[in-house]
């Protein structure tokens, strides 16, 4: 039974998040592992079925050598 | 009492918060208000009391009418 998906951004943020896994050459698993991480939980944040946490927004852009920053820019806001 | 602080970048991000908010007018009331939050809730955020979820942190930045990767400028990992 697929979980529920939590309110936006949080399916957008985890698209974006698998499309920067995947460019930085990681699996799942691998990616898991160096940002030390579940696999279930990863798999979870990339289909928008957590509310991911600053401490764990910061991990994964440190374990995919960016700026956090950069894993907004998928965000639209009503103000832009 | 006061609270245990979360790990980094938690007080980090209340302090940058503290500062945009001041810098866009509000009081911790008043930007309580905009972001539909407890004024006690932004407060413990701007003590580095609190691991923000993803969601609050877009409401944060859309009742500041920035884009959320600015509320990260103040960001160094060790990959910088």
């Amino acid at each position: 039974m697929p979980k529920e998906k939590k309110p936006y951004p949080c399916p957008e943020f985890g698209a974006y998040l698998r499309e920067l896994r995947k460019e930085a050459g990681y699996t799942q698993e691998s990616f898991a592992d160096a940002a030390d991480f579940d696999r279930t939980y990863v798999s979870g944040v990339e289909r928008g079925e957590r509310n991911v946490s600053l401490v764990n927004i910061c991990r994964f852009a440190d374990a995919l050598r960016i700026h956090p920053s950069k894993l907004f820019e998928f965000y639209k806001s009503e103000n832009q």
